[in-house]
């Protein structure tokens, strides 16, 4: 029988992450405008957000600036241009940018942080990547930033090969280890062994866990609640889930489940009325089926986010048959 | 650190129920094709689904058939007309009819099981309507039907009537008693909480345990989830989530994640492809911001269902302004 109602009071260390800049930039090859992101940015300042990712610092060379807009760089004098007035201690908002392993110049890319606007560097890499991201690691923490490791893909790694890429993090003076499950196919339990295995990983670090869901499984939410449930203290989402494929979990539901009085729902949803119908007329993202399916098969969803760029968009049983034979 | 993974294997006891017609009819009135109802049929057997709830045994003088399909009725002469050859020995699929406490005429309406197509009957109630739910359980009963217990709008009820409300439905025969969470409020602890009061009032009755969650915080499938894990073995769901409101726990998704092998997805996907776009066209429905905010605020949808249908209804900043006022 219940002893206590923990859902209705909070933890003051328990922070959000908004990452609609970053990972909905997946969406549209970063392709915002100055004024939406800028947007974006104020609504997390009014909303008691804590922090802000705005985009990668992913390589021009590979990420055409012909074709991908600012945020997929996040060239210093564009991110100073967007949010040169940027006061995390007026604010009580850090920026945050990604850097993904194999894909970041990050040697040039990441400059001290006493001459860029950005508070975070997050450490983006793949189970087999750790190297170079526990090195990115270094180099940002030493140029002063606040870093985290996301492992990505975390349902498609063995086990042995996550608890191997723990000891190697353990190592580093990363400040959180994001639990990331980029396929959006974890189920509650698979939530629970994850956070308990990073935590155990990671005992005595006073490193933070954080969550990065997807919403394939229309889970995202509920597996974010779950890690923070279990003492994750770090917990990402987007507005309205702006995020690839099935999208993430959705920053407005997140602020209103969160019971710190410092979180403020009403400029979200003030910033989804007036932003989201244009948004929704370019973009497609969240739970739809052939997502729904690339979940549960536990794959990318690269082939579903393809199929609906296809003629074939409507034929979601051809897609399904595709998928059951591919696997 | 993981000991075993149950979300490989299955509980065969685990059973669902589909419900499209009966909660989904609450969308449109019950205004459905006897065609559509057919293949929502056709698709329930072909998928392996264990229930289907074709819809309400509730009174005509409350429901006008002039404005209420004949679902929300279920004349036994117009189900025999679209499920005369329905056989569950063959089909391994039951059909069942709710019957509200208060708005049905069930000494009536519900007939002996030898004379209706029907094999269960739910009973739906408020906490206060709970004894005259017991005598509804027992006619039924009587009358041969498989019945459940559906105590509704749970999450605005006090521990103390539900323990009552337990305590009577406990000396009934009612084969299972179901968690109904009708405003979609409920997080996982809280769903924790009920399931293991349900499990400790009914414990030594042999009664099942069942879920029905509404999505508006995009937590139906996970909280139907949570309490599959918790033992529940009957759960609720509709295809595409189609029901009022914010919607219901999608079948295809639930299907997709039990891993009893009776179970097939892809005639889901079939119908779900050949039907939704038409009912997409029609009906809307799904955890849209203002169900969010009715989910969180733990009222009604119906406030929302109202300022969706009103010249109001993109003004969802207002509408949270009115519900943060009125409660």
């Amino acid at each position: 029988m219940p002893e206590s109602a923990p859902w209705i009071t909070y933890r003051p260390e328990l922070k959000v992450l908004d990452c609609t800049l970053r990972d909905g930039g997946l969406v549209n090859a970063h392709q915002f405008s100055d004024d939406f992101a800028r947007k974006v940015y104020e609504t997390g300042v009014a909303a008691g957000i804590d922090y802000l990712e705005v985009g990668y610092k992913n390589a021009p060379r590979l990420f055409d600036p012909q074709r991908f807009g600012p945020l997929r760089h996040c060239d210093e004098a564009y991110l100073h241009k967007l949010f040169g007035d940027h006061d995390p201690e007026k604010t009580g908002l850090k920026l945050a940018a990604m850097a993904d392993a194999g894909k970041s110049d990050w040697k040039t890319q990441i400059v001290p942080r006493g001459e860029s606007v950005l508070d975070v560097i997050r450490v983006a890499c793949y189970a087999h990547q750790i190297s170079e991201a526990a090195e990115m690691i270094r180099f940002a923490h030493d140029l002063g930033y606040e870093t985290t490791c996301n492992i990505m893909a975390i349902s498609v790694v063995s086990e042995t090969e996550i608890d191997q890429a723990l000891e190697v993090i353990r190592d580093t003076p990363a400040d959180t280890v994001v639990v990331v499950d980029s396929f959006g196919a974890l189920y509650r339990e698979q939530i629970d062994n994850l956070v308990r295995k990073y935590q155990h990983a990671l005992e005595g670090t006073g490193k933070e866990i954080g969550i990065h869901a997807h919403n394939n499984l229309q889970l995202a939410f509920a597996n974010t609640i779950e890690a923070i449930i279990l003492g994750c203290n770090r917990a990402d989402a987007t507005l309205a889930g702006l995020g690839r494929g099935a999208g993430n979990c959705p920053t407005e539901i997140l602020v209103g489940f969160l019971r710190n009085p410092k979180y403020r729902q009403r400029p979200i949803i003030e910033f989804l009325q007036k932003e989201l119908p244009a948004i929704r007329e370019r973009l497609e993202w969240g739970p739809l089926l052939p997502y729904n399916i690339t979940g549960q098969m536990n794959t990318h969803p690269r082939a579903a986010i393809e199929w609906l760029e296809s003629d074939e968009r409507d034929d979601v049983v051809a897609f399904y048959d595709k998928i059951v034979a591919d696997i």
